[in-house]
């Protein structure tokens, strides 16, 4: 089955063509023909002979844009001057900016945000470093942390590479969430130097995000940063990901009438993801649970390809102890996990579930099993595409749980927050809403945050993790 | 001699009077008797009994606000609800924002800014990473750095207590540069600590800003970055003051008309700033320095509050071996530079001065030696504070600095462009314009940062360290 075209993959062509009617009817039906679909359409240029335009071509991947290129330049009498892909075009000069908030126009201005009013702010948080939530951005700013070693489905493309995925991050982090967020990508990949280093640039941040490290090493240094900063820190791999599965999956059971307790679960990835759905799954009662990696199944006692995590998944999953592959693992399972890589659960498997399977393939930007494939077999399909149904994305989770932390100045983002935000991301759909096309609320439901955060907040109260400063808006007189 | 009002010391009182003609006339009369500065007046609630006003009093000091707001309760019938500060106001929730460049409102947006668009845009980076300057923010942003070991004239205050100071600098950095600057405040002062943290943080950033790190700490991590990075690294309170400095120079010699040449030049304090202005000098043809710290004139042989850099200056300054303390330093001296702390320059020392002294005293938020004291003996008088004339403020350097070595992409800030960049600075202002009390073009003067971006990018590409790198704005087809 054929993909359908997408903005992602859509192309600007700046075309010279003769200036008499019809010529432009031609390019339409060669793109038509190629299978692209024609967007914006801008002119650029007149004069008498010639006509510049700008025609903006959505298209299936870049390969499909190619094909679409080739047939526009094949019309006769046209001219191609440039080609711009709209999402690069978008990139240039990076996503987010730097703002004032207010303007440094006058001298009083300048007094007052710089010197010398300014050295009056040091002073009083110098006395008491608390202030530094009142008096400076620290309140709502959280450091995106990355070593570009686990970058979305793409691997270890180092720090440079990572920055455009960091910098939507922060997009999302201020759209959905009002948090500020900065990108920081290291270029350093050992555990200690990455703790050091997080430890070391704290100070000015309210919460540690960290993104796209590769397992095992991203459990160690969230471990060890909880324990050493009295800010959140979060690795949004892990628990963003498990947040979200778990209210898709409270959802998905009222729709199939299964419990959590009855339900056999399989997981295929051992990464990040993997293991904290793992750890989720389980606080909600779920008892069967198979973990499959690239090796299998994993089993206690397997000596291939085991890490200290994966010790771990073979020490609490797999009671039967079962060996074997996926199609194995998938036998008379009631739910599919995907959090792989691309094209890794094969039909085959899908076939041997339960009644009313549910398919949950996460794998960015192509699925464990494309939603098409999975269609005639599975009842509820998720992915983690935008382009999908049931898009299963980190962003109804992270925004509102950042923002309940922040605002209730927690010291952690602890288990009980975590859990109080998938409840509040599954209740944005009611009951009658609910529909195996319709398990979570889209990402655009402005109504996600708000509740995300106001769980969390009463989460972070009732479990001791929340703070409070005094705000200094009185003068010290 | 009183210093003025200023906004930076204003207060909001918040008061509730008796509804009825002539009682506000007896506030405003207490106010200007204590010598308040009544400025903005509004009227929060009225009813039939009540009027609630938010008066808005410029002060001299914190210490003369609370003689105002004293005089204030005295009134009869006053009520005092609340008073707030305008600086600590100003502050609340900090001075920077971080905004999207686009909107995040629709699954196309999404779908290129984040997955699966973005992807390619990795991809691309990570075949080539010169290209994260075309496609992420590293371009044109830059990291103020700091341990708060050395905040305005306050000292060690730590990192926290520093970001006000660090959000300030990037609002200049943005406001005079349109340069996006993010403060990185670290929670080390160790030097090996702090050069492996910035280098690790490095890979977003297009360039390093050092900012209020402790002499002779500074200037072993300025040498270090430099040497280990392939961006510039720029400690302003070095270079950016050391430049303003020459800017100024240039224009008050002209006015005196003496030449670098044959004036005798003396520098109190040796720290950052200090050993800065020393080597910017000479490299312009001062022969004659003198260098003094809170122990008196450095010379060759002193044994006392020695380090490697008073070393380097008892090297390269007073040649004629001097002893003693400010006042012998300053007897015959053309300049007089500080760079040190409050009050250190006796009326004394300035009497000692060659005909035409010009006194540079920089120290914030408290000068060397105040304006209103110099003025009877002093031809030229210039300090660090915005509420006096001839500011020497580093927000003349750095952000045009930052501008040319960004837009150039250079790989550092060598000599040439920061000699470049004073010149620049001190051609702003035309030979007929000079004047003894316009030296230095205000710091909202909007040519000056061109000037100097200009100017910067020339010397750059002259010298060698501009590099280009092709912009990718065409698909890869």
């Amino acid at each position: 089955m054929e993909t359908m075209t997408s903005p992602s993959n859509a192309i600007t062509i700046r075309v010279s063509l003769p200036n008499r009617p019809g010529t432009f009817a031609k390019v339409a039906e060669a793109i038509a023909k190629a299978g692209g679909n024609l967007g914006a359409l801008d002119i650029v240029a007149v004069d008498q002979k010639k006509i510049t335009r700008d025609i903006t071509v959505d298209c299936r991947s870049p390969m499909h844009a190619k094909q679409v290129l080739s047939a526009v330049k094949d019309v006769k009498g046209i001219e191609i001057i440039n080609v711009s892909d709209r999402t690069f075009l978008l990139h240039l000069g990076g996503k987010i900016k730097i703002e004032n908030k207010i303007p440094v126009k006058t001298r009083q201005a300048l007094s007052m945000a710089y010197t010398p009013g300014v050295a009056r702010v040091c002073e009083a948080i110098a006395q008491d470093r608390r202030r530094a939530y009142a008096l400076t951005i620290k309140k709502n700013t959280v450091a995106i942390v990355t070593d570009g070693t686990a970058v979305l489905g793409l691997g270890d493309i180092g720090p440079e590479a990572a920055m455009p995925v960091m910098e939507g991050k922060a997009m999302l982090f201020k759209e959905f969430g009002n948090v500020q967020a900065f990108p920081i990508c290291l270029a350093t990949k050992d555990v200690d130097e990455i703790v050091e280093t997080v430890k070391r640039i704290a100070p000015g941040f309210g919460g540690i995000n960290l993104e796209d490290i590769s397992a095992p090493r991203c459990f160690l240094i969230e471990e060890r940063l909880k324990q050493e900063l009295d800010i959140p820190v979060f690795h949004d791999d892990q628990h963003g990901t498990a947040v979200v599965v778990l209210a898709g999956l409270i959802n998905s059971l009222k729709i199939v009438k299964k419990k959590f307790r009855d339900i056999k679960v399989v997981i295929l990835g051992a990464g990040a993801a993997g293991v904290a759905i793992v750890k989720i799954l389980k606080r909600v009662g779920v008892r069967d649970l198979i973990v499959c990696d690239r090796k299998g199944i994993i089993y206690r006692g397997r000596k291939e390809d085991m890490n200290f995590m994966k010790e771990w998944l073979a020490r609490h999953t797999n009671h039967q102890m079962l060996k074997g592959d996926i199609i194995t693992a998938a036998k008379g399972a009631d739910v599919f996990i995907g959090v792989s890589g691309p094209n890794l659960f094969p039909v085959k498997a899908l076939k041997k579930m339960a009644k009313d399977p549910i398919v949950f393939a996460m794998a960015n930007p192509v699925p464990e099993i494309m939603p098409e494939e999975a269609a005639p077999y599975a009842k509820i399909i998720a992915t983690g595409r935008s382009d999908y149904p049931n898009q299963i994305n980190n962003v109804l989770c992270f925004p509102g749980l950042f923002r309940g932390a922040l605002d209730c100045y927690a010291t952690d983002i602890n288990e009980a927050m975590k859990t109080a935000a998938a409840r509040a991301i599954a209740s944005v759909i009611s009951d009658n809403e609910l529909h195996p096309e319709y398990i979570i609320p889209s990402v655009f439901n402005t109504r996600v945050a708000k509740a995300v955060a106001k769980a969390v907040v009463r989460a972070a109260v009732k479990t001791g993790v929340a703070r409070r400063h005094r705000i200094i808006t009185k003068v010290h007189l």
